[in-house]
């Protein structure tokens, strides 16, 4: 393994997705003082995303006026299934051609210093469990809403990962069994009905479909660039159509998070991501209320639903606490 | 805490349920030698069923030609959420009345022996974990299907309760938002299509719409005392309308399976109750086909799904094994 400089005092957490990479720059009190962030071009092939992730770093720290030299460790969170001790990303549905790829090793031969690899959804509870969560839970469950829908669990106050370090696919839990098909090639996934990609799809096909929507004012009729926070500002504007659409998917997180209840009882739920970062006033309301309808007698008391205030930078925090502990 | 006589070789295991009372007599190497059923008449109150609970306990003893002073304790799992520690039924949703019942304590008073309390699900999970699986996984999901759906956790190699001990309430996980209405007020949980009550529901609803079936032959036109081994006859027999329901409920239990191992990625799911039991031979195909092909790709490597040889002996056996650990 790589050796730290011995006045390294920064840590980098990068967040490893299948359409962006950021990297962000922590000093010792875990304040990011800086990011940056690079597409992250799949089809080019596994080495050039490992060339991406490495100049993303790179760029990071000169953004920040440092060196490597002073930099302890970087943490990193990679979609699929992380084997964290091996260091390899073993499979990844997301990104074609991930398959057995020893991101640590190379990565490490890349920056010249220490990597420390695990699953995206683990690192960002990770992260909101460290840098947010002051009461310390020992069971946590993490919903990331994106572009997908990612999660994260502590039990029993350990990240868990499974036999094959596969578990915390909370996105391809079957809500609807004959609901909209999914990119997984399953039908009625959690993420088929409340991502982002959902979210959009079902905006376009109403669109096409004829529906008036302030959207096609800001952004034209092909709602070319849209984003989650174009949703916010249609809703804030009156917007009926985007509302429904955009409540309907918070019916479908609250009917996830009480699954999750039911069947972990954690302490906590945690919701982050793109999407709840960007409709957190909108969505929370409906989630909390769908939750408790929907969950087991009993089973909701004492349990807190919360939307992190980290944002979509969960992962990168998630990533400078793993580089932190590892190199203390 | 009771003392156990130091010439007590014999453990009782006992399975309490919403409709029945099971106890079984252990020996030393976990063999069951003798059981006892009763009825639990839950609308007669807690003391009554405590006392139910006791004379269960005394008959499977006297079944056996033993005495109290051979056992060295009990073993009982309780519906709802369970405080094993302070042996506490915490609150149970299909038994009225059940709301911090210091069942460990009542029980001690009448049966003169230490008593252990666990969860239904967990306890049975415990069983299988220790009587059958040879492997000894360190992650299992029990999934017992019987009058309602309850499931177990072995995560990380202990049994996994959650905050509120109201974990493994994997029988109210939604998987048809728009589904049938469950008991607990919900609606589209899994129990609510797969249970023993929503197969016969479902055939009853059948016989009432004219469909033609074997079943009314066998038990007359109001399908009285109807048990799950009369639609393992009829379908040996070539009844396509029990044939096509019971493959119906399969394909849901398969459906939770599957988003169980996408949730917690476990090396075997184990599936027992009634149900399964009866019913083996018609549903294991379907469960198993439909997991493959509703888990995310990757995330059943090497994961096993199995049906328990326990059956529904497993709760009872589970009680053994909680005796047993404790009072070594």
């Amino acid at each position: 393994m790589a050796e730290p400089s011995s006045k390294a005092e920064y840590v980098v957490g990068v967040d490893f997705g299948g359409t962006k990479i950021l990297a962000g720059v922590f000093n010792n009190s875990l304040e990011c003082i800086g990011t940056v962030k690079v597409s992250t071009k799949a089809q080019r092939g596994t080495d050039a995303v490992i060339e991406r992730i490495t100049r993303c770093v790179h760029d990071a720290i000169d953004e920040t006026d440092l060196t490597m030299k002073q930099v302890a460790g970087v943490g990193i969170g990679a979609p699929g299934a992380v084997d964290g001790e091996a260091g390899q990303v073993i499979f990844a549905p997301n990104l074609e051609g991930w398959k057995d790829v020893p991101l640590k090793k190379d990565l490490e031969k890349n920056l010249g210093v220490p990597v420390f690899v695990e699953n995206d959804g683990n690192i960002a509870v990770l992260g909101v469990h460290v840098a947010e969560l002051k009461s310390k839970p020992r069971n946590v469950i993490g919903i990331f809403v994106g572009t997908g829908i990612g999660g994260g669990l502590i039990l029993n106050g350990e990240l868990y990962s499974g036999f094959g370090h596969a578990a915390g696919e909370i996105g391809h839990m079957v809500i609807d069994v004959d609901g909209p098909k999914c990119g997984c090639g399953n039908k009625g996934c959690f993420e088929a009905l409340a991502s982002r990609t959902a979210i959009f799809q079902q905006i376009k096909a109403g669109v096409k479909e004829g529906q008036k929507t302030i959207l096609t004012e800001l952004l034209g009729d092909e709602l070319e660039d849209l984003r989650s926070g174009d949703l916010r500002k249609a809703i804030k504007r009156g917007d009926k159509f985007v509302d429904r659409i955009v409540e309907n998917a918070a019916m479908h997180v609250g009917i996830a998070t009480a699954n999750l209840i039911n069947i972990l009882n954690p302490e906590i739920v945690v919701l982050g991501g793109g999407v709840i970062e960007a409709l957190a006033d909108e969505m929370m309301s409906v989630i909390l209320k769908t939750a408790k309808d929907r969950a087991m007698p009993g089973t909701m008391k004492g349990v807190e639903i919360i939307a992190s205030k980290l944002g979509d930078n969960a992962g990168i925090t998630g990533g400078a606490v793993l580089a932190r502990r590892e190199t203390k």
